[in-house]
C-alpha cells in the first residue's frame, strides 16, 4: 500500500453487506484496511470466516476485533463503513465522528431527515436528530457534491436505490404524476442478510416466490422521502417487495401515470439521457428493452429500460441492480470515492 | 381399467404442458389413455421420452402416435386434450369435434370471442369464428355449467388464470376500479415451454429476473376480455410478466384503486367467501397473508391474499399458481372433470 | 375414511421428514391421522404450520398436539412414526411398543444390530439393545416378510437406501469386490432439515457444491452393516456425502472392482432383474443409463444405471433417489403396507 | 491504453469461454482489444450480444468481425485466444502462428501429443502432428518455464485441471499407487457451453443431478497424459462427471490408494506445501478441510483439501474451482501473463 493508501475500518463485517464491502476493498487501489470489527467473529483470522479471500495480500494477518470506538480510532482510519444493524449504528456513528473519523453508513440509522418519521417507521425516538440533519443521503447520483463534503454519508437501501434511480429524474422533470407510482420489486435472498432464520433456509427460498412486508415496508420511508423532495409536495407509493430464488439482484418495475397526454417517448429518452449522461454506474438501455439481474451482479451498474404502455396511458419503468452492490457495498464505496477527491469509478470497474 | 373409464387422447404430448397432463392423467382414476402423440416423438414408447413415468401400468406398450385424426377416432377416445402449439390446435379441433369427440384444447385458438381480438393480438383472421364462439372459457370456478355441456373448452393460459381469479369476484361486485388495475407476474421457466432457444439454457435464466413482453404481451387480451365481461364495460389494464429461476409457479401481483371510501376489509373477505368458500381449488389465505408458490406447485390449487394500502388508498391482492398445474393442465383436467359427470376433484386431490 | 381405516400418529412432525409424511398420508386412502405431534407448533392447527396442506380433508380441525405417550395412546391409534431427531426417537419406542402400537422410526436409533459399532458412530451406549436387536432394517426390497411380523421398524437413511439398493444384489451374488467399494453421492438441501443455521441459508448454499462429512459419516455404519450381511464378512468401505443446490434427491455414483476377468454386462444386469423383476419401486434402466433425480423426486422410486469402465476393469453404478421418499417418507410407508398387510404399493403410485 | 499495451484478439466469443476471457481481459491492465471474432455475430457491437459489459471504455466501437486470419492479423494482433470448438481451432492456430502471432487455444485440438491417443479419443487424425508435439499445455503451475517462450500453448480442460491440480504433485512424489484413482466431479451448466439444447433448458437442468459422458468422457485422455507423465508409466483411472444445478463451478473427489502404510498426514501436507507455497492461485486449505465452489466462482483459484481414510487405507482429495475461470479462461491469462513477461498474477487477483 503506498503512502498515498487511505486507512479504512469496516465496523461490523460479518454479514453479507460487510462481507461484500470486504471483497471490494480488497480490489481498491486505494484503501488500506485499518480494522475489520466483529462481535461474534472477534479474534478469528479474516481467511477462515471468509475462505473466498484467503491469501488476499491485503488481509494478510488481519483479524476480527471487537466494534470499539477506541481501537478503531487507535488505528489511524480516517474512515469507517459501518454495516452494523439498524438500530446499533448510530452509537458508532456518534463515537467515530467525534474521534474525526467519517463514517459511511449502510445502515438505515441516518436516511431520514424527519425524526416523526422515523419513529413511525422504525419505532422509538431517533437518538441523535442532529447527526440525522447532518447526514448526506449518498445516491451518489444526486448529491455528489453533497457527500464530498460530508462527515456522514447514509447510504441508500436497496430497494431504494433501484426504485429512485429510474423515478427521480422523472419526477424532477415533472413527467410522471407521483401519486400514481406503484412499485414491484424481487430481490434476491441476500437481502435479508446472514441470519439463522428457518424460513430463509435454500429448502425454504428454492422453487419459491412470495411477496411479503407489504403495504409498508421499511425502505418505504426513505423512498418517499426522496420522492418528495424531487416532486416539491408529498408523495406517497405503492411498493410490494418479493422474495426469489437468486442469491444476488433486484428487479424492479414501476407503474406510473404520466402527466401529460403527448407521446412521451422522445421525453423519457432525453430526460435520461440529461440525468445520466456522465454516470458512470448508470446504464440507460432503452425504450422497450427489458434489464436482466445477471448482467449487474457483482458490479455497482444499475440498468434502467422502459415501456410506454398506450393502450392504458401509463409509463413503465424497470431497472435492477445487484441488492449488495449498487444496493449497499459498492455504491457506499463510490460515496468514499467522492469523499475522499478519488474517481467516482475507483475500485469499482467490474463487469 | 374399469369398463367404465373414460377412453382419452392427449395430443401433442411432448411440451412441458403435455408432460404434465400425462403425468396427472396417470394417477387419474378414470381415465384410459387411448392415444398420445407427438410428431416428432412418433414410434418411441412413452417412459422412453419420459423417464419420470416409466413403469407406470397405465402406459405399459404404449407409444407416441402421429397426431392423426382418423387415427385418434380410430382408438375410441371419447375426449382429446390439444396441448398443441398456437395456430395448430384448431384444426385437431375442428376435426376431432366431427369425429365426435369433445375437445379439452390447452392453446389459446379458442379463447377469445371477438375474432378482431384474434386478430391484433395473434395476427391474421381466425380459421374458425363459429368454434370460437362455441368454445366455452375453461374457468371452472365461474363457467361450470356450460364446462358441463360443452363439446369445445378453450382451458385458459397460466397468467390469465392467476390474474382473473382474485380479480373476477371484486370486479363483478363492483369493489374495484377495473381500468386502474396493474400486474406484475413473475413466472417459472416451464412456462416458456420446451424448445431449444438458447436464451433459456440453465445459465440464462439462473442468477436472473427479468420482465419481457410489455405492454402487449398474448395472455393480455383473455385477460381483459374476461375482465370486461365481469365489469360490463370494457377494461383495459397493465401487464408485465417476468421469468425468474424456478421451475415452476406463478406468483401474481395487482395493484388496483377500490370504487368507495370506506374501509373494505370485511367487503373483500365477504366477496371472496361468497365466491370460493365451495371451491375445492381456491384457498383464499385472508387479509395480510402472502402467498407463496412452492405451496401450490405440482397441485390445482390457486392460493389468494391481500392487503389494503390504507396510506394510498389501494388494494393489492397477491395469488399463487403452478403454471403447468392451475394454470394449464390440472385445471384442464378439472373441466374434463365437469364434461363427464366427475366429481370436480377426482384425480386432483395433489398435496 | 371408512370402518377399515388405520388410526396412525406422526411424532415429530414438524421437519422436512415429518412434512413429507404428512402430505404422504393425506393422499393415502386407508390412513386415518389419529395425532400429529410437534413440541413446538402444539396447540397450532397442522395447516397453519404447513400451507401446503391446506383444506386437506384429512387434517380439518387437527392440531399438533405434545408428544405425550399417553396422549397418543389414548388416540386409538395402531401405528406410530417416528421423526424424531436421532436419540430422541428410543424414549417412545418404547413406551409406545408397551402401549401395543407398532412404530415405524425414520431415525438411526435402532438401525444398527450391534451396540459398540452404535457407540463408535453415535457416541454412548445405546439404552435398549433388545429393542435394537428386535428392530427390523426397514429397506422393504430385502426384509418384506420380517418387516410385515415386525412391531419396531428402523427405516433406513437417505444415503444407505441410495448406496445399498444398488450393492446388495452385486454383493450378494459375489459379482463385486466389498473392500473396493468407493461411493461419491450428492444431496439436496432438504437432506439437513429444517433448522436455523446460517450454513444452511439459501445465499450459502446456491451456487455452490461442497463435500462434507468425511471420512466417517454417520451412515457409513448401516451401509457397511448391510453391506457385510450380505457380503458374509467384514466390509469397510469408502463414502463421501456432498451437498448440492437443490431441495430434493440424491444422486450416488459407486465405484467397485468387480471379482471375475470375464466381461460381466449380462451378469449384472440379470442379477438385477432377478433382484428387482417384481419390485415395484426400483427401476433399473441398463447399463450405459444414466438416472436423474429430477425423474424421482416426489416419488419413491430408486432409478439404477451402470457402466463397466473395460478400461480400469471397475464397474460404476448409479442410483438416485429422493431423500425425503424413498430415502425416509415414502420407503416408511412402504414399511407400513406390509406391516397392516396392504398392497405395497398404496398410496405411493405418484409420477 | 499505454504504448505498453499488448494487442490482443479473441476469436470465437460468442461462447461461454469467449465471454468470459472477454469480460476478464476488460479488467486486464496490459490487454488491448485488437479484434473479437463471431461468425453469427459479426457486425453487432459487442456490448448488444454481452449487455454485462455495456458501457466499457475498452470495447467502445468494437464490433465483432468475421473469423478472418487476414483481418486479425492486419489488426496488429500480437496474441490470439481461441475460444473456438475442438475441430476448427487448429486451421486458425496454424495460420495465426504463421503470421507471427502467438496463440492461447482454448480448445482440446492440441492439448495431447500422442496422435494416436487424439484419434482415439476426438476420432480421425490429427491434421497437423507437428504443432500437437509444439504446443504447450498449459498447467502454469507444472509449465511455466515452457509457456513462457511458447508460440502455442493449449490451455487445459475444465475437468482436467480440477483434477490434475491436487493430483500431479502426489503421484509426483510417488505417494499415490496412479492406477487406483477414481474420480467423481459436479460440473455447472456453463459447462456444457451456450448452444440451444432442449436437455440443457432451466427447467432440464434446474432441481436435478446426473451423470453422464462416463466411462470414457474425451478429457479422461489429457487427464491420463498428464498423470503418466507425472507417474513415469502408463496410468488409466476411471472418471464419471455430473452435470448439477448451479451456473459456474466444478467439484471434484478423488479416491485412491497411498502407496505406503505409514500415515500420510505430514506427507500429503508438505507435498503440497512445496509445489504449491508460491503458486499464486491454489490454495491448500489443508487435512480435513472441504473446499467450496461458492468462494472460488470467477476467481482463477483452485482450493484443495483432502481426508485420510485409515478404515480403508484410502486417501480422499477435494478441489473446487470455476469452470470458466482456472478451469478456461482466467488460466489462459495465466499463459498470457507469462508469456509476455508479465506478474503472473495481472488482472487475475479477484476474489
Amino acid at each position: 500500500m503506498s503512502s498515498e493508501s487511505i486507512r479504512t475500518a469496516v465496523v461490523g463485517a460479518s454479514g453479507y453487506s460487510g462481507q461484500e464491502l470486504l471483497r471490494l476493498l480488497l480490489m481498491h487501489p486505494v484503501v488500506d484496511l485499518a480494522a475489520v470489527t466483529s462481535r461474534q467473529e472477534a479474534g478469528r483470522p479474516l481467511a477462515d470466516v471468509f475462505p473466498r479471500i484467503r491469501g488476499a495480500a491485503k488481509i494478510a494477518g488481519l483479524e476480527f476485533i471487537e466494534p470499539d470506538i477506541d481501537a478503531i480510532a487507535a488505528t489511524g482510519a480516517r474512515c469507517a463503513f459501518l454495516a452494523l444493524p439498524h438500530g446499533v449504528a448510530y452509537e458508532f456513528a456518534a463515537g467515530l465522528l467525534e474521534k474525526g473519523i467519517r463514517v459511511i453508513d449502510l445502515s438505515a440509522d441516518f436516511r431520514l431527515n424527519d425524526p416523526a418519521v422515523y419513529a413511525e417507521f422504525y419505532g422509538g425516538d431517533h437518538p441523535s436528530p442532529e447527526l440525522m440533519r447532518e447526514a448526506v443521503y449518498g445516491l451518489p447520483e444526486f448529491r455528489a457534491d453533497e457527500i464530498r463534503e460530508a462527515r456522514l454519508v447514509a447510504s441508500p437501501g436497496c430497494y431504494p436505490t433501484s426504485i429512485l434511480v429510474p423515478l427521480l429524474p422523472l419526477v424532477k422533470a415533472g413527467l410522471v404524476e407521483a401519486n400514481s407510482i406503484a412499485v414491484s420489486s424481487v430481490s434476491g435472498a441476500s437481502g435479508a442478510g446472514k441470519k439463522a432464520d428457518a424460513s430463509l433456509l435454500f429448502a425454504e427460498v428454492n422453487e419459491s416466490v412470495r411477496a411479503y412486508g407489504a403495504p409498508k415496508h421499511r425502505h418505504l420511508s426513505e423512498i418517499e422521502q426522496e420522492l418528495s423532495l424531487a416532486a416539491g409536495k408529498p408523495v406517497r407509493i405503492s411498493f410490494v417487495p418479493h422474495l426469489m430464488p437468486v442469491t444476488a439482484g433486484i428487479c424492479t418495475t414501476i407503474f406510473c401515470e404520466t402527466t401529460g397526454n403527448e407521446t412521451l417517448s422522445g421525453a423519457i429518452g432525453e430526460t435520461y439521457a440529461a440525468a445520466y449522461g456522465d454516470a458512470p454506474f448508470v446504464r440507460v438501455l432503452g425504450e422497450n428493452r427489458f434489464p436482466d439481474t445477471k448482467h449487474v451482479t457483482g458490479t455497482n451498474h444499475v440498468d434502467i429500460g422502459w415501456v410506454e404502455d398506450r393502450r392504458t396511458g401509463r409509463l413503465i419503468l424497470f431497472s435492477v441492480e445487484d441488492n449488495l452492490g449498487k444496493g449497499a457495498s459498492s455504491q457506499a464505496i463510490q460515496s468514499f470515492n467522492l469523499m475522499f477527491g478519488l474517481p467516482e469509478t475507483t475500485g469499482l470497474l467490474n463487469y
